[in-house]
């Protein structure tokens, strides 16, 4: 028997798909990279999961896990693999609120996991444009950020444990909820984060943190970067580190969705070169509940803080959203930007981190050694200030793949001369990899290269992702 | 040439220390364990360090790690072994204000970076009771915790990067100053915490954090320990998170404070069990600073929840520091910890972590198991509440190896039966390996010794230590 008949034995035929049924499977999110997986296996228990791999690891069979397919970085590239689906896997186990924990399988959808906690007054602080489709499994195994990384970390600082399935179907259990574990090595980092290259994450204890009673949202202008990080370490000493995002959009970018949605409004009356997207969370109920005239406490605080800051010329515009309409209003402009930046194709999308005070650095050095590569690249950039983190995208004039390498390079060489990253949050994949050749510290690559064969010695685990070819 | 003799050349005599110069080597903290270690070397560099490894990679001789020696797991234990110390890389490289980040190298004794960040209005939070002597590469090869866990997590959480040396004398580069970074495996993560089995860390890229301008500090006393969880959620909602130490002193730990100083004065006019020392900074000038009458904003908001509290039955007494003199003495208290429970021998240290809501359960079925054991076991905890971590120290009846194994298992299994681990911040070292062994997930330490092999395939690196026997 062929191994796709043993799975279909062991998980029934339902869940074992192949040919059409596999269509929605075969490429990536943003359809450019297309694949034939060997059939998508959909286990439904950590059980059928061990089972699945041990078969596929005995049988040498590339393995390659799927959650929402919502990655940038092609790191679901299946050709002639098997594709390992945990969707069935997506019940929510535990939600606790005293100790502020839910235990969840790894194929719990993120929205779904957002909703079901805000029942209990709680909120899972991992937002990103794709929590819609994206699950759990897949958030960590990316280490996914988003817009409130600034306050409390990427997912892997949101997991308190995980179990997960290795490459022989051994199955590795760190499931607690505990805030301190020093008995050993940290493993549940190193397999988070690894992008499905070291173990399949089945489930998880995630931290959730009390729901916010009200929220403070504004649009400002600054007039340079660093009385953008001026304002932010302002707002963040006032408010005890409450700020959740501070989102800095471009002039570029509000041009281009004014553009491309017909009911998209201005920030401000006149444009601006710096626009940030702040958002203060209140979480005592003092803070947050409005009196009898409609005023909330901290609304009125941080428009206070904003009319100051105007007043020392650190801010050069500011609006506050007035209502939920508005706030809801200004999210969409910044949840905009995948569409704004990958819509035309071809493009190259750079996900670069900075030391927080290099950002203006990296954007002028850049700017000015790319038009030297390419004199009519296009660049759009949408950038976690707070984070040092720059979405830079780039369209080259022609789809050339020389010159699209040498772009790509020429990004590099900037982030590394500024002491950055080539990839922030969008983890390495296959897109990313010419780039850890590159720009990762050899010994840091030989290392990885080492825990690889050590953990997954027949290299089965979603294989020519994340390290270069040794 | 022997060894000693090799490295004599390489660092200069004057940092090879053996015999009587190594004599404050040959222990640990508290002088439980005693070695007489091949000797003890100081390199002043990176690449000295990477020479000495590569020597005794070639060699086959093993390398203790040893920082300020402050550990209470005897990780340092070096029969026959070269010590390796990095007192000498003591440069603090740079500080960054703006970046908020210092760039250290390992030797550099913690209390030292405190006072030296603190002179820029910013802080290093990491505080424990042996700061002044650990050292920043201790700290972080241990993971180490404190009372400050509780905001800002622990070392792990407040680096960066590091710089660190393998077993043969390579030199990985982690060096960076970035919050996002997902190029590849999290192996900064991974070395941190290790114990110095995997690598010698050599340099670190460490967060800082605004100094606050004020502290509202109390001991409080809760009618149980779900009012004292209560109480944290609440004050935690009120100032957005700014609570930085909620440690847990029972009624036992007063008295024997009382006994054993002079000088000491209860908390309260009346003995309670549940004492809590609580304090929580302010970080905008609003709340820090002092009015005409000498009243601090976020004292006087301290006070009116502890009042507010106290009205509900949620608090049973309350004091707040009027002075940095009454700061000072509620800290002192609460910092004799390792003093009163280690002064007496034999004794049993155990840090265990729980779930934050399971610290009562876990103490009333800990003592009732335990005086079946031994009747006369005297047994005295410290506790971080926030972080459901307990430092529970057992003093058997009389010194009997077999006892004292018994007594150690019997909380073990509590701890396990609660979801907890037998190390929440002490490491494993030497001393809790057989807790390893015991308790630790099967497939989590087949993993654990994979990874040590690949990376140290002599086992050269503080050999016998976190890891059981094969």
């Amino acid at each position: 028997m062929s191994i796709v008949e043993d799975l279909s034995e062991l998980l029934g035929a339902v869940n074992v798909l192949t040919g059409k049924d596999a269509a929605a499977y075969s490429h990536d999110w943003a359809s450019k990279y297309h694949w034939t997986p060997l059939a998508v296996v959909r286990p439904g228990s950590t059980e059928e999961v061990s089972r699945v791999l041990a078969m596929a690891n005995a049988n040498g069979t590339a393995v390659v896990p799927v959650a929402g397919n919502t990655g940038v970085s092609a790191g679901t590239y299946a050709e002639g693999a098997l594709m390992l689906s945990l969707d069935r896997m997506n019940q929510i186990e535990e939600i606790n609120p005293t100790a502020r924990t839910a235990r969840v399988q790894a194929g719990v959808i993120v929205e779904t996991l957002h909703q079901t906690v805000r029942d209990q007054g709680l909120v899972f602080p991992l937002l990103f444009g794709a929590q819609g489709s994206a699950q759990v499994g897949g958030a960590l195994a990316t280490n996914a950020g988003g817009s409130n990384v600034l306050r409390f970390g990427n997912v892997r600082a949101l997991c308190l444990g995980i179990e997960c399935v290795l490459a022989d179907g051994r199955v590795m259990d760190l499931m607690n909820a505990l805030h301190k574990d020093n008995s050993g090595y940290d493993l549940r980092d190193l397999i988070v984060g690894s992008e499905g290259t070291l173990a399949v994450i089945t489930r998880a204890v995630l931290k959730l943190v009390p729901a916010p009673s009200a929220y403070a949202t504004a649009m400002l202008a600054t007039p340079t970067l660093e009385d953008g990080l001026a304002v932010l370490h302002r707002i963040q000493a006032e408010t005890g580190n409450a700020v959740e995002a501070f989102e800095f959009l471009p002039e570029h970018y509000i041009a281009r969705h004014m553009e491309r949605f017909a009911d998209a409004r201005e920030p401000f009356d006149k444009r601006h070169e710096i626009n940030i997207l702040l958002e203060v969370a209140a979480t005592s109920d003092a803070q947050g509940q409005a009196d009898a005239t409609g005023a909330v406490p901290l609304v009125a605080q941080v428009e206070g803080f904003l009319a100051e800051l105007m007043e020392k010329g650190q801010i050069a515009d500011a609006v506050i959203a007035k209502s939920e309409t508005q706030r809801v209003e200004m999210w969409a402009r910044r949840d905009a930007a995948a569409e704004l930046a990958l819509a035309d194709k071809p493009n190259i999308g750079n996900d670069v981190a900075l030391p927080v005070d290099q950002v203006g650095a990296f954007l002028e050095d850049a700017g000015a050694r790319l038009v030297k590569v390419d004199p009519e690249v296009d660049i759009f950039w949408v950038c976690h200030l707070g984070d040092g983190n720059v979405h830079y995208t780039l369209r080259p004039s022609r789809d050339d793949a020389g010159l699209m390498d040498r772009l790509m390079e020429t990004v590099e060489d900037v982030v590394q001369d500024l002491g950055g990253s080539f990839s922030a949050e969008h983890g390495v994949g296959l897109t990313k990899r010419p780039s850890m050749a590159r720009r990762k510290d050899p010994v840091a690559l030989a290392v990885m290269q080492s825990i690889k064969a050590a953990l997954d010695p027949k290299g089965i685990l979603n294989p020519g992702k994340v390290l270069p070819d040794q």
